[in-house]
C-alpha cells in the first residue's frame, strides 16, 4: 500500500538517514522545529535534505515556547553546553523539558491534517541512557495517547530505537547520504566543535562503522578520550 | 503543601473560572496559546484574567503550526464556522487536530522548566461528546505519557471533566468572575455572534445555572431553538 508519512528532521545524521530510507518507501514530508536552538545550522541541513530528496519541508516555529522551557542548555543561553561523551550524566543539561512529546504531538496534528498515516522519529539506542523520551516505552505510551486523543489510526514509529548510531552511519552510507550536509554540534560555531556530546557521539559512530567522516571539527581528537561516565 | 501550577487559559468562561478557583489554592501562572484563531479576543480576555488575579501570563505562539493543521474551522480560514448546538455532529468541523495533546504537552514542558507541579485544563463534561481529547481516558493516557517521557511527578488535572458548563457558571458566579471579561465565540465579530457552538453552549449554561448573562450577542434568540443533533 502506498504510504504517506511525516519525518521529523533535525538535520542531524540520524533523521537525515531516516528521511533517505523512508523516501524510498513512500511519500514523505519533512518537518523541523525551531525551539530557539543556539544555531540554525541544523535547520539549514534539514532544508538541504528536503532539497536533495525533492520532498516538502516545513518548519514549526516554537521559539516562543523555547523561551519558557527554562533550564536546558540547548534552548536556554544562560546554561553552558557541556563537553564530554553523549551518554555521560553531564548530558542531562541538554534535556529540553518534554521535547519529544511536544514535537511528536505537533507532528501528529500535521499528519492528521494532511492525511499522512505515520510520523517517523529518528531516536536511536544511544539516546535512551539520558533521554527518557527516546525509549520504546515512550513510543508505546505516545501511541496509546494518540489513539485515545484523536480516534485516528495515525501512529508514531521509531525504526532506529534499537539501532546504534554506528549502524545508522552504515545505513546512511549505503543510501548515499552526503554527511557534509548534516549537522550534529550543539554549539553555535562555524564548524563542528568536536567536543560536545553529539560531536563525540558522531565521531565515535563513524569510527565504529568504519565509515569515513568528512566533517571538519575544531577539535578532532577530544572524542577519543571522552569517557562515557565523565 | 504549597502548590505551584500552570493553568491553561483560553479566556473562555471555563478556564477563567478554573483560574479563579486555583488562584485561591496556590501559586498559579496562566498560559495561553495562539494557534491562529480567527480572532484575538480570547487572548485579550486571558490577559485580563491574569490582570484581575495578579498572576503571570504567557502566550505560546503556535501560529506557524496552526497553518499546518489543515481542516479545522478554528484555524483554517477556508472552512466556515458552523452554527448550531455545541454537541451537534457539525461541531466536528471545529476540531483542531490533536490540539489538547499539543497544548498540554507544551504546558508540561513549561511546568517542568519553572518548577510547577500541576498543569490544569478546564475541559468539561460537555466537551466529551465531540472532542476525544477532552475525556478522562485522555487525561489518564496523557499522565502515563508524562511519567514515561519526563520521569518527573508533573501531572495534568482536569477538575471540570465531569462538571457541566452550567455548574461552571454557578462556580464562577460564586467566585466573582466578571463574565464580560470572558470570551466564547468562535467567530471574529465585535460581540459574541450568539449562533456558533460555543455561543449556544454559553447561553444555555447561564440559563440552566440561573445566572444572569451580561454578554451582548448579535443573535440572542437562536440558541433556544438550536438542536443538539441538528
Amino acid at each position: 500500500m502506498y504510504k504517506s508519512s511525516v519525518v521529523i528532521c533535525s538535520g542531524g545524521m540520524d533523521s537525515v538517514t531516516l528521511a533517505y530510507e523512508e523516501a524510498r518507501r513512500g511519500k514523505i514530508q519533512l518537518l523541523s522545529f525551531d525551539y530557539g536552538q543556539r544555531h540554525k545550522k541544523e535547520l539549514e541541513c534539514a532544508r538541504m535534505c528536503a532539497e536533495d530528496l525533492n520532498v516538502p519541508w516545513e518548519v514549526v516555529d516554537l521559539t516562543s515556547l523555547g523561551r519558557l522551557l527554562h533550564g536546558s542548555s540547548l534552548s536556554d543561553r544562560r546554561v553552558d553546553v557541556p563537553d564530554g561523551h553523549y551518554s555521560a550524566q553531564s548530558m542531562k543539561l541538554t534535556i529540553v523539558p518534554n521535547r519529544n512529546s511536544i514535537m511528536l504531538n505537533c507532528a501528529v496534528g500535521v499528519a492528521i491534517g494532511t492525511g499522512a498515516e505515520v510520523v517517523y522519529t529518528a531516536v536511536h539506542s544511544g539516546d535512551r541512557a539520558i533521554y527518557p523520551d527516546c525509549r520504546e516505552e515512550f513510543v508505546r505510551a505516545l501511541n496509546q495517547l494518540i489513539r485515545v486523543a484523536t480516534e485516528t489510526s495515525v501512529r508514531v514509529e521509531a525504526p532506529f530505537v534499537n539501532v546504534t548510531k554506528a549502524d545508522i552511519a552504515s545505513i546512511g552510507n549505503r543510501l548515499g547520504v552526503d554527511w557534509t550536509r548534516t549537522w550534529s554540534c550543539y554549539k553555535g560555531g562555524e564548524i563542528h566543535c568536536g567536543r560536545c556530546g553529539t560531536c563525540t557521539e558522531r565521531q565515535e559512530a563513524f569510527h565504529l562503522a568504519g565509515v569515513e567522516d568528512p566533517t571538519p571539527y575544531e577539535d578532532a581528537e577530544f572524542w577519543k578520550t571522552a569517557e562515557a561516565n565523565a
